[in-house]
């Protein structure tokens, strides 16, 4: 049998859980489940019945200095992933940590700079989404430039439907001072970092928040954000969490092409049969009737192609775990390095920033000052949680 | 047989000659052509040598001064269309407006509030669109309440492809001096008057749009606009010239339902069975889990309606024509109200003057004097032709 990583679990809830039967369950051959940890003992309680012969922790620094564990994942409130993040990677303790990477753009930066000192230990993120076969097919067709360079995106993704019982479950949910946000905090994370992994970082976002819109909540449940590129192309975001019949519609725009993809299942992806620059250049036209180069016909300048996928409930995830443990173990290219987080957290800080200045928002000279002060007004107003340093 | 409106028609391009056979074609019952006018004459000569007995002007007023016709329609430059439906207006003479009403909030309020004084002469608009059985269906929808008050409107109209060969066949075209902008001012007044008639004015908007990205022109040739209804609801607007793969996907989200429609030819109409308001009041959550109140299934919470309409060509502009003169002679509700035209005009303007300024600009107090003076900045650096008044 081959080496397995010795993996703790830093937060027993839903999602830490769920990894621990990935894991139990065979789905992460290169991982062995030996540490959980959790402050609440019901957490730890309940999974210690499902899987006995785990070390248990109520202490996250105790689980990183007991010497049991080469790696770790942060499945604990968003604030807490860079402060456990960087304890472990003080200690030589590879970090898997969960999105998004953290909750303003001041902290996450200390993270990315922090673990930049320790290249030897692996910092990587669970942009699970990066492992759907559907947005790394997508990706190869950009970066392949097979619709040429970028002029649009477009997406809609309002699927996340949350009613109000959902926020209620919880004290800490969709507040400034335990969550820092809503929909792009909590909800949208993967798509703020499958548009930027697959179409690149916008230079400024100007943005419309709406605030306990449609829920009783203080945070965001729909925005409106309008990405520039910094080279003419554009971009539209858009999701919401009270759209009960939610739209997940994808539109990515080239010069040689497009790629429509619809509830993140089916893709059209439609290929120029040269440049739009080219086939404009030699379009002659009367009126508005254009007789297109190279004797084509109108239904003759695209090939179309449509294929669908589906993604494993799990298969994610698990990806992602297994990635990660060969990446420690032998060297395997990582899909989803950590420093990577701070894109998501910046365009959620900045799509904040944006909708609460009323202006566009640079995202190269991003503020993360004035954001974290503005974040801290907002969490001294809800008089909850203590402002954060 | 019944009485026919005499009708004058000034200006004899392609939309001028259009109508003109619409009406010798018999699509028009309630009119009849008496007179035609062009300052060019190898366009009156065209039109004569097919439609021999009609009168033939060069000069407008004389046609309006004849006393020949009823009414007249201005299928002339945009920029003359108020010129010439204010002096018909002053001589009894009903004006059926070309779209868009004019270029610039500040004339089409002086038309407007002519037009107000002459209550007796009708004065109309030619928004065709709006005799698209599709978007009155959709207005019909909309209006009744079937989907409750709308929360989101989303359009991406990016159908509007025209090379660089279009743009080279005038040197009006694509001017600020003679046409006033570009694809907001030629080819999207459609869909900027059928998003308002359908959804409701806007009160301010946002919005970046590209000069000359992907055309050598000077106007715009690709919009992303974000608008606020002022009551929390959103709507994002989008259109381009230069998508040869263009997209016309118009989503429309309300409290009680979602309607989407694309290519203007296929809708989806989904109802949900009561407001999301008062599902969300009823659902019961555990953690992402939702049981739906009144016993509902997910797949049972929404009625969906699938229905495509198809819009013969020359249909909606010959109603238009009929629907004005049934107006005039028999009192018939009129489609499109020459005071509409203001709408499609301020948002035009609007998304140009927010471009400029880089920040969201109010419609209600949309500010008239600066944008005509920005515009006037545009025609002298473009040096072709000569300020407005």
């Amino acid at each position: 049998m081959s080496k397995k990583l010795k993996f703790g679990i830093i937060g027993c809830g839903n999602q830490g859980s769920a990894y621990a039967s990935f894991i139990e369950d065979g789905l992460v051959p290169s991982m062995e489940l030996v540490a959980i940890c959790d402050i609440d003992s019901k957490q730890t309680d309940k999974l210690s019945q499902k899987y006995p012969a785990k070390e248990v922790f109520s202490d996250y620094k105790a689980l990183i200095d007991s010497g049991l564990v080469e790696a770790i994942v942060t499945t604990v409130p968003h604030y807490l992933h860079p402060e456990i993040a960087m304890y472990a990677i003080s200690k030589g303790v590879h970090v898997l940590n969960e999105k998004p990477a953290g909750v303003y753009t001041k902290q996450v930066k200390e993270l990315n700079a922090f673990a930049a000192k320790h290249p030897d230990v692996t910092y990587a993120i669970m942009f699970n989404q990066r492992n759907n076969p559907l947005y790394q097919r997508i990706k190869q067709i950009v970066d392949n430039g097979e619709i040429g360079a970028i002029r649009r995106t477009n997406w809609i993704i309002t699927t996340w439907y949350r009613p109000d019982a959902y926020y209620g479950q919880s004290e800490w949910r969709a507040t400034w001072g335990a969550e820092g946000g809503g929909v792009l905090v909590n909800q949208a994370p993967h798509q703020l970092d499958l548009i930027q992994w697959i179409a690149g970082v916008p230079k400024a976002v100007y943005a419309k928040a709406a605030y306990g819109y449609k829920r009783d909540i203080a945070v965001e449940d729909e925005v409106t954000a309008v990405l520039d590129y910094g080279n003419g192309a554009t971009g539209v975001f858009i999701t919401a969490t009270h759209d009960i019949l939610g739209t997940d519609r994808l539109e990515i725009f080239g010069d040689k092409g497009k790629i429509i993809v619809e509830d993140s299942k089916k893709v059209t992806v439609k290929r120029l049969y040269k440049s739009e620059q080219e086939i404009n250049a030699g379009i002659k036209a009367s009126g508005t009737r254009f007789e297109f180069p190279d004797g084509k016909q109108p239904n003759e300048i695209a090939e179309e192609e449509v294929f669908t996928t589906d993604s494993v409930w799990g298969a994610q995830h698990s990806g992602v775990l297994e990635n990660f443990a060969r990446h420690i173990l032998h060297g395997e290219p990582l899909l989803a390095p950590g420093a990577d987080g701070i894109h998501g957290v910046r365009l959620a800080n900045a799509i904040h920033l944006s909708s609460w200045l009323g202006k566009e928002v640079s995202l190269e000279d991003f503020d993360d000052d004035l954001y974290l002060s503005m974040l801290n007004e907002k969490i001294e107003e809800e008089g909850k949680y203590a402002p954060k340093p």
